[in-house]
């Protein structure tokens, strides 16, 4: 019987390493130029801390630990005679593992506020956890990739957002991402005009339909929904909402000037608009789209989504946006905040279906010393020695090789491996270096060899 | 109320990371080098996978994960009418955290053999968790830096162990560390010659002493552990073991000589002292310690232990050694391994306690820009645009001041950070740019600037 492990969960093979730490380093590098610094919370929080904070469903998905030692001791028996597991769950378990970034960094920040110098700009690469149904592209212990900043209003963040999706894709080579910008306002606004504030969402869903289904189609969807005909007529124009993101900005004024918070809305994505397109995009464009509505109850001001390129059928890349009070279910209240988030495996999976990992150097030896002759391991080992203290990825084979069996064995190493470089035998303290590819072999000194590799 | 964090558990500053970072990345850097391939695994473990692997205490200090769900819908009625914490556990938990890296790379192999090209050099850092009682150095969640060889016998890969405890903390600067080594056939030959296999952790201990009680000391602590006198007589050398690591290798080959595994055990460790000698160290020392009996149970030849630099007193910074079973409890037979560990807490102490992480640079903005004035602020994100593009961090101050207060806070954020460099004023499209320290300041260009500051 093979061992196995948790569904939802995965190993990961040293190519896969190697390709998601290229990723990971590439968003750090940018995180840091951008100037966040990173900060790490423990994997699990205090029970307290994380329930109650993700809605009802969230609750059941969080992962909780059970108490060590005798923990029914505490329990109530009548609890446990019911089978009460709901209730028994508070008795028998004080922690739980993150769920994910934003409540512990909400916690931190309050927790450490004396220590920290704001605005804070902070980023946080960790796993999380969620007891969630696992399907494709959906794990149990997956990577987020958060940069927050939190104390300032400034609608210059939302503008360094945009640049900063913009120069982690170009890095990582992933070109033609489209950066959908929103902003919760303007959706207030909508609402306001059209007067049914509760049915907003209904409104977005149907209106992010128009490109399959047609005005009438969404139309008729909204009416099915409950939305008035007249509240309807009054956002005529989003059914032709084309042209520049400033032409659209422009219906919109037009559309929401009787609502101050719809105009307030405007004006903060004309800014973000504006400046963005000022300092320029490297390969993502940047599109106002009304019905992006994400994490509705939480934002409050800027919202970003980010789409693969078109030739990518998959979900969003990365998300976020303004909420206007992140620490206050912590106590601390008036702290703005606005962030954005990677999705480090669709990422993957986008980056896998374009090729884009060809360049990625596999952590693999770059010469290989074979070992057949037990009185030659030392002076191999030697030059081993002096390569790696010149950076080159070097290595003896381990065994030395007692019979042709063993010596096919460590050419089949090579291959495998597809190791670039081979040593096979000396000859007057020289080493003969083998391309693997070209087949080309030469008697070189180790000096010699680090010139030609490096 | 403040929120807080399980006890055991740390939150981690961006100075804190920036220092952990660095030793990740230098052990990281060197475990490459010398030709080891990252993989991960999961956080948690079918409970079937960890439990039973690490004694009754281990399965006890075993973080373990509820059930989601309805979960007592399968509890036993009886177990829970009896409140027997024990009993119920393997009836509501089915997963676990991760206790350590070496039974999950265990199964790692086993489950992926067909896929791993043998020798296998793995390496793995990753948190693991304890349900320990949290003490100064000890967490419930911490860092295992390791790496292992499977799948070959070979004594090269011992000596090779050697050189990369060397190399890993020579590029740290932890200099004068030294590289215990003993072998655990050494210690067989040992009880085999004293006639008393199962005073042989009594025996070590008590001989460990030999510098703080002396010898009559030692010698009363053996007999009062039962050890013959006769038998003590026997290992008379051990009592004066000084000299060069041949020297020793030389006592303990006269002593051991009636016993085949003892004299095996001399003969390895003076192929591993001899060919370490012939490569040569950096900074460490080796040391022959035949007290060394870490993890007695477990090794079965090679065994290592490296003590910080005298002047820092700490326990052992890391560890390891040959087992030459470590698949078997998952179905996989006579796969030799050998491996050592990096102890990343203690590291970080010794480091700190030798003032080496001054020159660790803190993620923090390069040039900050003050944001005084709306009218330029665009300009100067324009320059901080050019100036991230060629990879200087830089930051322009996201809240425009619209007092004299504001300003001031502006100021104390750059001191606050300690920034190097300022730019304030704008003049004839120039930036005035101010080092903190010097208080010096000039009008330049972007380019200018990125020339002074690279």
């Amino acid at each position: 019987m093979k061992p196995s492990i948790p569904k939802g969960t995965r190993d990961f093979s040293s190519t896969e390493v190697a390709r998601r730490n290229f990723i990971f380093n590439t968003i750090k590098h940018s995180f840091e130029l951008f100037g966040f610094q990173p900060i790490e919370t423990p994997s699990f929080e205090n029970s307290s801390t994380l329930m109650g904070k993700y809605g009802e469903e969230g609750d059941r998905l969080i992962f909780k630990i059970l108490n060590s030692g005798d923990y029914l001791n505490k329990a109530n028996d009548k609890v446990l005679e019911d089978k009460d597991s709901n209730k028994l769950t508070a008795q028998i378990s004080e922690k739980a593992l993150r769920y994910d970034l934003t409540v512990p960094f909400a916690r931190y920040v309050v927790q450490h506020q004396n220590d920290i110098t704001f605005p804070f700009k902070r980023y946080q690469i960790q796993p999380v956890w969620r007891a969630d149904k696992p399907q494709k592209g959906r794990y149990r212990e997956f990577y987020q990739c958060d940069a927050d900043v939190v104390g300032s209003t400034s609608l210059w963040q939302e503008v360094e957002f945009v640049k900063l999706y913009d120069a982690v894709f170009s890095k990582l080579n992933v070109k033609g991402t489209t950066i959908k910008i929103n902003n919760r306002k303007i959706l207030s606004g909508i609402a306001e005009v059209i007067g049914a504030k509760d049915k907003l969402i209904d409104f977005t869903v149907a209106l992010d339909k128009l490109d399959k289904i047609g005005k009438d189609g969404v139309v008729a969807e909204m009416l099915a929904k409950g939305i008035a005909e007249t509240a309807i007529e009054k956002v005529q124009p989003l059914f032709e909402f084309t042209g520049t993101n400033e032409d659209k900005l422009d219906a919109l004024a037009a559309m929401l000037s009787t609502s101050e918070e719809g105009t307030k809305g405007v004006e903060e994505l004309r800014f973000v608009v504006y400046n963005a397109q000022e300092l320029g995009l490297e390969t993502a464009s940047l599109d106002l789209d009304v019905t992006l509505a994400r994490g509705l109850n939480y934002y409050t001001g800027a919202i970003y989504e980010v789409a693969a390129p078109k030739e990518v059928k998959i979900g969003s890349i990365g998300g976020g946006g303004r909420y206007d009070d992140l620490t206050g279910i912590f106590g601390m209240k008036d702290v703005s905040g606005v962030g954005i988030s990677f999705g480090l495996d669709r990422i993957y999976l986008v980056m896998e279906e374009l090729g884009l990992f060809e360049d990625v150097a596999l952590p693999k030896p770059k010469v290989l010393f074979l070992n057949f002759n037990e009185n030659e391991s030392l002076l191999k080992m030697k030059a081993v020695n002096e390569l790696r203290a010149n950076g080159v990825k070097a290595e003896l084979y381990p065994d030395v090789a007692k019979s042709n069996n063993q010596q096919k064995k460590q050419w089949k190493y090579v291959d495998k491996r597809a190791i670039e470089f081979v040593v096979s035998d000396i000859e007057d303290n020289k080493f003969m270096l083998k391309n693997s590819e070209t087949r080309e072999q030469q008697l070189l000194t180790v000096n010699e060899i680090i010139n030609i590799i490096h």
